[in-house]
């Protein structure tokens, strides 16, 4: 997402932090996605960012989602969701979790192990299970294969036992993890796929289902292939495995790809210090107010406003909380005269930011803003600057 | 916290996870603190948990309260605690924050850049100010002294710099770290603060008290010394390098050593799997539901209840949500038969345990419940077992 006007206009009069957010990207992202894989079924990661609007304006564009809890799926009912549109894609759920979800008429659940198959069997009888290959992980900045998903051979044994146990066993899923850089990725996870299929196939059991993940990249501080790339590779890749399956429905399940683009966060400088020879920079947002990634080495673009320099020097960014944790990076590049006040834009920060936010020291979370309620409109002036 | 009776109780009838709390540990923690180091003040920091009942507690026997922001000092408020009785504590503080703070009548202010006397000169005039050394952090599990604390050199001007802008050169704080095992780094840091107190006398600056900060340790896997050991290290260090102060104020911000030995937090497994060679033990607690000081490896003692079984084995510990970060310890020794169901207690997890939960994908954060409401009382069944 770009610096608009109206992203500045917020910047300067608006209390920071705040995520501000353009739904038109989430409506590209959706349509980018369903025209470039072929016949794709899009199943929305919830756990990427919650917030109602995205889900409304998803809901209105004929998505399905794919829901991690309970509360996922009682918020998606609240805003009209009907369950059918809706797939239990954590692989460990509580079995409360399971019969209410089942009760509520939720008929598609991800597996990658035999007690959750058993769990399901009990207490969602008959409904469609789709197994968890793990991936390599690869060239991905998030890795999501060593606690989720299991080997080829066993996906085949958990849905064997799927099937005898009375489930409809329907299909395999896989994650590249998240980021995946490697294009190729893809054709290796549905070439494993595939496998499974044939070899269920070969025991008359007849998987229908193909679930392609998320883990598309979006732009951060590496160059990125176009989601058409990403479709030709996955297209080929389905007529070269998996052409023996008549009828193979499709699904995927973007959360950072189809919201990651859609928003910037914004937040003020509010200390600079010196100590020894390093040079600190403190704002209000931080890890435990919407840069959680951050810890675990995610950079993002950040871009300044504020006093005019264009010499940067290397600086220490950490967020207001009285926790060592709360740094953010030991090494970024800034203005020379950064100062109080100042805004830090991270772009490209509309997924996993708000929702890993907690209230740690009294602080709140980011508030969560939209570019097209600011159009034509007055705004609140709410900052305060030193004088 | 010892697994008592009701404690068991709660196990088993009601809905994980939970932390359960008792409150006799706070009230003692409290008097073994005043008790053993001479004349100090206790500031709570309100930041290790802010459950009313804490607070209300804390209140009650005359502590003081080391405040992080806004949000903590409107709460507080609310509870019926005094402003004379609130330490903005925090170093890194928005100027609307500072003015609010002044507004309703808080006159401690900690600082450790000249940036920030600064923003309490213009924002909170006359207040009293403290300038915090950072420390070298040695042997503790949570150092804090990069991001906050600045060298007895740079304290010094900065405390300087406050008295110029007329500010009340109030006193020098530290904190050793969090879990600090060594008792000498109080002497080591309280010798460092003499220095201030020392060089500015010098200079007609007359400061009068000394935060000692946090750090003492609670048990979790390693043995810690006595309250009662620390007073003894801090009285003498006290003597030997703060006699020249005549009636020194003595202030203490206990967080961790105040509530870390309060609390249990129980958690159910919901998910056993292997992959591969590897065993894999999933609860409904986790990294973003409280179990967040887990990854920076903070060790917890872990006890087990449900199937009977002496042998243990090594396990992959990982939270509910559907995210390889919320895994949370990748070695950890297990009952072998383990099964879904079975109790997991973090022991001593009263401190930075529901503060930094997040409703991550649509989770809630753990419940707090208390030790003295389920006494003789009829507990709701909440708990559901798998067949």
């Amino acid at each position: 997402m770009h610096i608009t006007p109206e992203v500045r206009k917020a910047a300067r009069e608006i209390k920071t932090p705040f995520l501000i957010m353009d739904m038109d990207y989430v409506r590209n992202n959706y349509f980018d996605i369903v025209s470039h894989v072929r016949n794709v079924q899009v199943f929305y990661a919830v756990k990427a960012n919650s917030h109602p609007r995205i889900i409304e304006t998803l809901r209105d564009l004929g998505s399905n989602f794919d829901v991690a809890s309970r509360g996922e799926i009682e918020k998606l009912l609240a805003l009209g969701i009907s369950p059918e549109r809706m797939s239990f894609g954590n692989t460990i759920k509580k079995v409360e979790d399971i019969a209410y979800a089942y009760s509520v008429g939720i008929d598609y659940y991800a597996v990658d192990s035999e007690m959750e198959v058993e769990k399901i069997a009990a207490h969602a009888p008959g409904s469609k299970v789709y197994g968890r290959i793990a991936t390599s992980g690869g060239d991905c900045d998030w890795p999501l294969s060593r606690k989720f998903g299991t080997d080829v051979g066993h996906v085949i044994s958990i849905m064997e036992y799927a099937d005898q146990l009375g489930l409809d066993a329907y299909g395999v899923s896989f994650h590249v993890g998240s980021q995946n850089y490697n294009v190729n990725s893809w054709d290796d996870a549905i070439r494993d796929a595939s496998e499974v299929f044939k070899t269920l196939r070969a025991k008359n059991i007849n998987l229908r289902m193909l679930n392609l993940g998320g883990g598309m990249p979006v732009k951060h501080v590496r160059e990125i292939k176009s989601v058409k790339s990403y479709g030709d590779i996955i297209n080929r890749a389905l007529d070269k495995y998996m052409s023996f399956v008549p009828d193979l429905e499709l699904f995927i399940e973007p959360g950072r790809s189809m919201v990651g683009n859609s928003a910037i966060l914004v937040s003020q400088v509010i200390l600079r210090s010196k100590k020894g020879s390093e040079d600190w920079v403190y704002i209000d947002a931080g890890v435990f107010h919407g840069l959680t990634e951050t810890i675990e080495g995610f950079r993002y673009e950040v871009l300044t406003e504020g006093k005019v320099d264009d010499t940067k020097i290397s600086f220490h960014l950490a967020g207001p909380t009285c926790d060592s944790v709360d740094t953010i990076y030991h090494e970024i590049d800034l203005p020379k005269n950064i100062g109080y006040g100042d805004i830090l834009y991270f772009i490209n920060a509309g997924a996993y930011t708000t929702e890993y936010a907690t209230n740690f020291n009294g602080i709140d979370a980011p508030r969560v803003l939209f570019v097209e309620d600011f159009i034509d409109a007055e705004m609140p002036i709410e900052r305060d600057f030193m004088e």
